[in-house]
């Protein structure tokens, strides 16, 4: 069963460009690799708590995939000054939808 | 257009039932309330760091929607004893999907 890894990433600004150069390199390492799905990389727009400038959202079939490639392979991006991640495997507990969804604007909308 | 709202908690061991308890009763809230879409409670498995007991991964029809509701009601989770959330709107800048994507069996596979 395919298994959620969370990385929040501590990132100092004038290392940015460094991070993502090294984030990819590792990815694309990672891509080619049996137990990989796919991973999201979410960047801070500013608006809220600046703590996590990069958070990865990513996908691997299991634990034991996600840790073994890890264990063959370092990620380059912890090389970079001041950069600090928390990687962790986790599952989501509850899902809630709400209550008023957004509606696109359909001819029916429009014609009402 | 939605964003992304995520939100990483630090929660002590002793307080995880009182802060599940208290999410639940803000989420109730925010789940009525035009602007909120969708929101997914992440628990951390126990592989890999620990820092982060949960994780909140949410969208929003807008940063505004998001922090207008936050405004006018303050989530209760952040009165438990310990509690520390780093709520932000982030932004997906990459995308990557593996060589390798998981086959499910189907019936030509196991016809092959």
């Amino acid at each position: 069963m395919a298994v959620i890894l969370i990385n929040t990433f501590i990132v100092p600004e004038a290392q940015e460009a460094e991070f993502l150069r090294n984030w990819k390199a590792t990815t694309e390492v990672f891509k080619k690799r049996p137990g990989f799905i796919e991973t999201h990389l979410h960047r801070n727009t500013g608006v809220g708590n600046a703590t996590f400038r990069f958070i990865n959202y990513a996908k691997w079939e299991s634990a034991d995939a996600w840790r073994s490639n890890h264990d063959d392979y370092k990620p380059s991006e912890y090389n970079v000054p001041g950069v600090v991640g928390h990687p962790a495997i986790y599952e989501i507990i509850v899902d809630v939808i709400g209550d008023n969804p957004p509606s696109p604007v359909t001819g029916a909308a429009l014609a009402a």
